[in-house]
């Protein structure tokens, strides 16, 4: 049951949002968002994003990334983002199909943060090749990054700049943004619309909820008709008091905080712990819940023989030994961790090997 | 709360599929289906279809038709229908969007059920005109019908034929499907693929669901990479154990007949009741879960204003009076019914009056 | 050769055209419509509709109509037409294709032309829906329409008017526009944005181009963005003065008209004709170069016999005999109009009697 | 007029293919493909390519790479192309809104050149990932390449290799096949379907015709349906004779072959003349009819100044001096190519200095 470090999504829901999808099993509701709790969601967003936002509840990353994307690109648009990046690699063209033909456009990074250079390079090339080349349609940031890592404040403000000068919003794909913001230490308005992001896709599943995400808009208007590509997409809930009961009581009362600061521990007590791992190396600073660790092809074998559950990552570069990922959540006791480092400590490899094949990762 | 006939997923989710995803609710499960619930989805849905199926779980019926059509249908494709059908009216376009432009051929139907003699007409159409026009590619019937009619499995089965002749594929609009399920009186097996249709989209959230829906594949090999569409659509949720921890409590143990029957029963009932108010006068023969009845101004006026909540509906038609749409669930207490005739029997309108605008409908 | 009334666009050429064509092919030009023809087609039309406009050569009738569309409508939106446009029925579906998803809802109509009461209706519905349906988008109108009739000016503002209550662009389908003009007589201006046209997809194949075609907008600022659509739709040709150079030599000096003048005189000599045929029967007042008719089996094959190409119709109604329809060209010979009524006149048929098979027609 | 090495579609069209739509115009004929000129075609074809064969004569490149590819790949598949090919820079995404949502996924390439272990290794990685993924769909080469070198028969096959190991077919982008051609000098069957090309995109318009580039299936299995999607994109010409002629007179008689042979043996005879001018650098090897030069910019300028037409060309990578793109046609006078070389030999810059903006590249 525990020991499970291959995703934050394979954890339970908590315990408060499982209640609260409970009590919101109350009698009768307009559906299609005309309850109580729909409306309070706005309340509840806006207030901590200290600004009137309007938020959309819908149950996946790839819904509320896609969606998100699809109302502010063209359908002739090209979409700038880390050539890596989830909407990339793991959301089977969604993108693609939620805006009619939009590009992905990837830029390298090896830490998985765009750089701003990297945005106006494009959009001059694009500029030079004119109506031949998809049009600049939007960044996307995401935050936390693919690779466990979290941009400052700063970094997104120099891309947002970027952006602004050729009037291309920002998006955020905030799978993990509570994440973020924990190792940020900032409010959530600073953390988004105060560096120049306009759309956020923010997260509830991996932290929490039964299946929760919200597109969140910073500008009302920017969200015009956006119901509408929602309804035809099937993401429009006809009982949605359940989607936004979750997503209340995930914001209310902290509770987004504290799971994310308790992921973010776990992890941080995981990365303190394979210093005295033999042959482990980290690839990417861990600043949130997620760890990219080489270790020797023994080892990672020796753990997944003791019940151990990650995954192997599949890489482009080749690297000696195997890179695992492991991914820590709300849920992840700290004995779970504690006797991965124990049992990852006891191993001794003879040597660094050659990878075996990286089993299938996911989201 | 209650004496609310707006709709059947204004009803609160059945107390037997809340129970169910609490328990489903424990300790870490494999991610994106590859959980124990949604193992034994597959077996259970299969043996109440007497039929090796596969079936997938999503959260909305406008995703379950438009993924199942997508699935089927060409992109230069034909969807054959009834005219105003859900996915016509009532799906903002998903089909067109899912299917990356097929057309729906809507036929006119005085009781919302279409004839073979409308498809095979309007394939030797599409056959005369050739390339110049949109390609045959499939036919959909919504069971129970967007009026509450229900199709005879004899008129399933000859609209069927015609459909093979021509190697199209025949779906299901079964939003309402257990509704009919009671009404035919028949096994499941009986009322779909014995006679012809291959492709269910399975409603369970206007039957006592969260919000749970299924497309059921009665050919397995019709369903090739399928999964690959449902995760592009943002459709494939990552904790989908909750999904299908719905469905099995739904499709076990018979809840999904009983609530079925008892939503049919307080229509029944109400169809009886009718018979006792003034210039009222149903419009279609309450085979289900919905009846619409043309009232007096002067009695719709006076319901809405003692507080029973329902729909005007919009008719193509110029009618005397004003017709509602009345639906029953599954969580109709039957005093709501008898409060709802007792209180239309006691107005004694002057006389038919013109209707006011209507309110807007849904779902 | 001759003899054939099976189509417009089964003439060859104008030679004033191929001319034109022959012409522009000297030396060296910039592509991409960087070249003086080019520039010259903007002057000419906007001389021509006494206005400012922005046009768009292209290839074929359905590019011309579904970019137009593309760019007035959203994806998620309604396109208001008749039940059996060319759209509709003869396009393969390209409306949805390259709106990625939008819906036509088409309107019944004898004579081929919408009425204003069918357009309000059918957008008070939609307001009715909501967000549910999709979203009031465009309307479109088809002059000369595909029953050889023509709209009035006044026919046309009447729909306009109601277009521009809810702020929907009209688009017209003006595949056969000069042949509407001239039966009209008014300016082109009249006949287009002063009655409230805001797109107007210009032919010019079926009257005497090789294959060139124009989507023209009356108000420049919605064409913003619309060469991006024609380029990724792969209809921006590279050598764009030869397009360029069809429509000039199509537009300047009255070509058009005149082309079109003829086009129509043979159409009323065959209507004249056909008084004395026996059986014959018009379906359709004949505004414009196509006919409609009713003709006795007997009759039709007889003259098919004898080497006339017409197409045989399919009819959506029952109807006694045949009806073929007979389109005429600006490369009409009057002797191929008269032989078609001498030999037609000179058939007695014994009965009216069941239509065979239709042929396939086409555009 | 001349002097003009900015593209190969600046030329006007060859007289033989010009002569040969004269001739196309004589008297009416069926039209959308049932002419006898493009019944021709097909044996035209098939003969050159020793094979029988399905051709679609369409108007533009991005029409038959477009289409060609939404053929073959599923709407939520991966094309595997160079990173900087045509498809992905300069057809403002036709791909992805042909395909309705595939996925361009490109490889580095110094040369333009795709290699197999690129191919197989993309693969891999996407069955790891799965349905997360976009599906392998198809590979696509351009020959010539976009950098004026040509793929070598083995290196061809080596890629079709490792498709065909997957089951992914093979595309080629032949906007400048005939130049590849010659420079192979093998046959077209060689070129193509011998080496495991199952579908190519074979241009005409940049190498003499007006406008005419054909889709050509090597297996008519693979092309079913494939008019349909031509139609409903717009790319039917209804007087397809015109298109047809084209190809005919550019296919028969050597003519394709002739224009390529000179085109390429112009671009050798200024690579030759390069090597007298100071300070030019080729970046690739010249084996079609473009070249790809780095000039101090004090050369490009006084060029320039004089009157030659060419692009500078937009780089990622950041090189000293400008690159320019020179491009030879069928049309190109050996004399232009020599006053060019005059000229840049004459200057002599001081030296190597900051390049200016580039100047808006096209096809």
């Amino acid at each position: 049951m525990g020991r499970n470090f291959s995703s934050d999504h394979v954890a339970p829901a908590h315990a408060a949002i499982m209640s609260a999808v409970h009590k919101a099993n109350e009698g009768f509701a307009t559906s299609y968002g005309g309850d109580d709790l729909t409306a309070k969601l706005q309340s509840v967003t806006g207030d901590l994003f200290e600004k009137q936002v309007t938020v959309f509840p819908v149950t996946s990353g790839t819904a509320a990334n896609a969606l998100a994307l699809s109302q502010i690109v063209p359908t002739f648009g090209a979409i700038y983002c880390y050539e890596a990046a989830h909407i990339v690699t793991d959301e089977a063209g969604a993108p693609a199909f939620f805006t009619g033909g939009a590009q992905l456009i990837g830029f390298p990074a090896a830490d998985g943060k765009i750089r701003p250079e990297q945005l106006a390079k494009a959009i001059a090339y694009a500029e030079d090749l004119g109506i031949h080349h998809v049009k600049p349609g939007a960044v996307t940031l995401t935050q936390a990054t693919e690779w466990g890592t979290v941009y400052s404040l700063d970094e997104i403000s120099a891309i947002s700049e970027v952006a602004k000068q050729y009037a291309l919003p920002v998006h955020m794909d905030g799978a993990r943004f509570a994440n973020a913001l924990v190792h940020l230490g900032c409010t959530p308005a600073e953390a988004t619309w105060k560096c120049g992001v306009d759309v956020l896709s923010l997260g509830a599943t991996k932290n929490g909820a039964l299946g929760a995400e919200a597109v969140v808009f910073f500008d009302p208007a920017m969200a015009r008709d956006f119901e509408r590509r929602r309804k035809r997409a099937g993401h429009l809930l006809s009982k949605l008091r359940f989607l936004s009961a979750q997503l209340n009581a995930y914001l209310m009362n902290g509770l987004w905080l504290d799971n994310a600061r308790h992921a973010n521990a776990m992890a941080a007590r995981m990365e303190q712990g394979l210093k005295a791992v033999s042959g482990a190396r980290l690839l990417h600073p861990v600043n949130a819940n997620e760890l990219f660790v080489v270790l020797p092809e023994e080892t990672a074998s020796a753990l997944e023989t003791q019940g151990f559950k990650f995954y192997r990552w599949p890489l482009h570069d080749d690297e000696p030994g195997v890179t695992i990922r492991l991914v820590t959540s709300y849920a992840t006791p700290s004995a779970d961790v504690d006797e991965f480092i124990a049992a990852a400590s006891s191993i001794k490899p003879a040597a660094a090997t050659k990878p075996a094949a990286a089993t299938k990762p996911k989201g």
